[in-house]
């Protein structure tokens, strides 16, 4: 169970078909794979060898699909880096991999500035054609001779490091083996229905797992992946049209985009099978509206997070849950196994909310040099998820709650730490704290409420201009609240963040969007 | 991946669906897994412990299900015995595996009075209901009280013993692991298109691992398994339109029995969606005449061996191939690698025969207590098949000729060793050559070619009844020749088969069935 084989399947059994399409560039799975070996030769012969990372900071494309499987072919680590985030966090991601080399494309060309300084980085390539920033390597003379890829890789053996955000405001990378990305794959490839036929469209971004586990499963049964550089609805609708897309995997923010926008209907979709989401359930007028203009897409809820390589439960394909059904994540993937427990990790009843634990092949080797919070996060062999919901009597899970201070906006998970780190660096800021409100179209927004040092005034846009310059736009806060009064504190001396989430939530059923 | 972890998944998933039908016995998971639970509990209070084998040897049914389960849930050995065994190959199995417990149904008491002077087995357990023979423990008493299953057995432990024959006249015990299990399952699942809502009918024998497959595939996405006792066309179709059967497994001659059969057209079989077949390809009369009377069955070919768990190939259940596609055994499964290589193990190119050689995580870890045959088979790494093939250009395998000794023969493997072994036990025999032979209806069969001793005179009659007391029905000769002349001996001594089976065989493209 290794990355390349499904590749060396992929070419055994469908050489002459459509590997990859990015705009006018079509390529065979017996092109695509000789790319693949002409890039891992390349990577070789820069210095490249097993163990070492190698960064990508790029918007999707084939060529991002390429070094997904170059890198870990010749037992070195890819380290997709999120192109949300702000610039410390990209540098904090570089320096913590200790990434030898750097794939980068134009939209990041600016940070190249910043690369001397951090002294990072030895050697970084320039993934676009066109003009080459000086002293960068331009990807396609990186492509070396063709060599058949070296024999067996370990299984167990890093592939990947996916930096998600921190509870302690560290960013964490997350270790991902062959064996668990290969074992997410197969259990992609049932519970989203991949076929030989299928054309799966990455319209998601390429650095995330929920997308990256497509990367994995489409080529395990040698289908097609289409590349557009980032979500956008005409984008994907004509790009659906003209590739005929049958599969995609969408965060609700996009699938309501797509379903309103005014154009939808101008576009031919019918091919357009299967749509995947996750993050947060699909609000039900997106859904009615989807259904209405998008009659052909069947929808698929999935749950999971980077530690699980991704997915951990899925709605059934073979009958789309209706009614109140529709708004749980579904039921646990086929190799993976699920236990709703309490504080002393023992099972609840059904119907109990508990905290969601996974083990599984699928789960993570560890945290990338954290050995003692991959300790506590796989403790007693679980992975423990840090979500809280309950399981109805026929499997089916429910998020309710989040036990890590976590909020997910637009599909993003953000860390209330990082946010309330960031805010505690601008002077004049005696007490912060971040948490997520419910949000029509983004599920939930970071809200902030800050309590200025005596003597100091905050203003709302004053906080929100310094997050910006510290952390992704996404996380930055959408609404800021400066209190006079001191926060509310627990006896141990942390803030309780229930008293100030109260009044946003009351009246809901759950405390998560 | 371990086995128990499919089994609580169905019950989580679908504790209310029904898990087995097996005549008027019909279980939810729920119940079915309080079931296994119990006979795990009752397999340790009667002292079987980690690592210890427990043979069955039974007519397939509920029961035989419930012990593939509940052995390795507690860390022991399941050892599947083939039930057309004679008598001292059975004996010979129970020695050699070492059983600790031996569970057989009234079809099988006769051997019971052989148990005591073999002093092979501990401990006896009676299948079937009603009066119980003497001293064996009745198997509704073996369920103890109900109790959780011990916490995760080693994934590369072995789950079971599946006696194979052997090459040298001495049968191997196929060593496979849960993960070996596991991975194969969820491949089956794949393959075969199994879905939550599919029933499928267990009518080849569960101790072959072509069904037992699907044992542990259909158990893994929680559908429903139904029994017969054994393969009979009428009790097929009887319990297909009964229990609303989508799914079966058949190999070409139980094929044709059913599609032949007078009655087929008085049962309703409408349900029925997909039929795996395997052993040889389907005749094209019999292909044709299953598409008349069961137009709803779709076909898949699957080719495998019980080394690999079983699965190496398949033929595509989205796109079933025509014309002389559908004599090729498909294509490799998601998890496999297949390579088609030369003597020195290396690949050949496509068109051209080589052996079939195979890796992956299905692949045994080795033949119990036969360390030197099973670094031979596994040399390099390489599962070698002994199978001769060529691959078309877009990875369908076509199965050619037999490195090994063996003949199949309706869907059984014989080794000529073996066969020859037995008559040469025949006094007056002075040289014995058995070679497979085509037929029609069962692909190929045994003919032996015998030479007497000088001054003996030998009958074809008395060498097949001299075979029926050592070895099974199906592996004695079907045809016999007794020939004067000494027969075709190679420059090292060895017979030279290939002169005895060119008059057979001439005018066709294989030399297999």
């Amino acid at each position: 169970m290794y990355l390349t084989q499904s590749l060396s399947r992929a070419v055994m059994v469908n050489p002459n078909g459509v590997a990859t399409i990015f705009r006018d560039r079509v390529r065979t799975w017996s092109q695509c794979a000789e790319r693949i070996r002409r890039l891992a030769s390349g990577l070789t012969a820069r210095g490249v060898g097993k163990g070492d990372r190698v960064a990508i900071l790029a918007l999707n494309s084939d060529r991002y699909f390429e070094l997904m499987f170059a890198a870990p072919a010749i037992g070195a680590i890819i380290v997709p880096i999120n192109t949300r985030l702000a610039p410390p966090e990209i540098d904090y991601i570089l320096k913590d991999s200790g990434a030898r080399m750097l794939l980068l494309d134009t939209t990041f060309a600016p940070m190249l500035s910043r690369l001397t300084e951090l002294d990072a980085v030895q050697d970084v390539v320039f993934l676009d054609d066109g003009a080459v920033p000086d002293g960068l390597c331009p990807y396609e003379s990186l492509l070396a001779d063709d060599a058949p890829l070296p024999e067996v890789a370990g299984h167990d053996d890093v592939a990947g490091i996916f930096y998600t955000g921190g509870t302690t405001g560290r960013s964490k990378g997350v270790m991902l083996t062959h064996r668990n990305l290969v074992s997410n794959a197969i259990m992609v490839v049932t519970a989203f229905g991949y076929r030989p036929d299928s054309v799966y469209i990455h319209s998601g971004p390429m650095f995330h797992l929920a997308d990256g586990a497509s990367t994995y499963a489409v080529t395990m049964i040698a289908a097609t992946h289409v590349f557009i550089p980032r979500f956008d609805p005409l984008d994907l609708l004509g790009e659906i049209q003209r590739t005929k897309v049958t599969n995609a995997l969408l965060v609700p923010t996009m699938a309501a985009a797509v379903a309103n926008h005014p154009d939808v209907g101008k576009y031919d979709t019918s091919t357009w099978r299967i749509c995947a989401y996750g993050a947060s359930p699909m609000p039900e007028a997106v859904l009615q509206k989807i259904k209405t203009v998008l009659p052909t897409v069947k929808f698929i809820h999935a749950y999971g997070m980077t530690e699980a390589a991704p997915l951990v439960t899925t709605s059934d394909m073979h009958k789309e849950p209706e009614g109140e059904r529709f708004k749980s994540c579904g039921r646990v993937g086929l190799l993976v196994e699920v236990k709703v427990a309490d504080a002393n990790d023992v099972e609840v009843p059904r119907g109990t909310v508990g905290e969601v634990l996974v083990r599984g092949p699928n789960v993570m080797l560890g945290y990338w040099n954290q050995p003692e919070v991959t300790q506590a996060a796989l403790r007693g062999g679980w992975y423990h998820s840090g979500d809280g919901a309950y399981m109805d009597d026929e499997g089916y899970l429910y998020i309710v709650d989040r036990l890590k201070d976590m909020i997910i906006s637009g599909g993003e998970n953000i860390y209330s730490a990082e946010v309330e780190s960031a805010i505690s660096t601008l002077p004049g800021v005696a007490e912060v704290a971040v948490i997520g409100i419910p949000d029509e179209k983004w599920g939930e927004t970071v809200h902030a409420v800050v309590v200025p040092r005596a003597g100091h005034a905050l203003t709302v846009d004053e906080v929100v201009a310094h997050c910006r310059t510290l952390i992704a736009g996404y996380k930055c806060p959408r609404s800021v609240e400066i209190r006079e009064a001191p926060l509310p504190i627990s006896g141990a001396g942390k803030v309780l963040k229930g008293p100030l989430r109260e009044p946003f939530w009351s009246g809901r059923e759950k405390r998560v969007a």
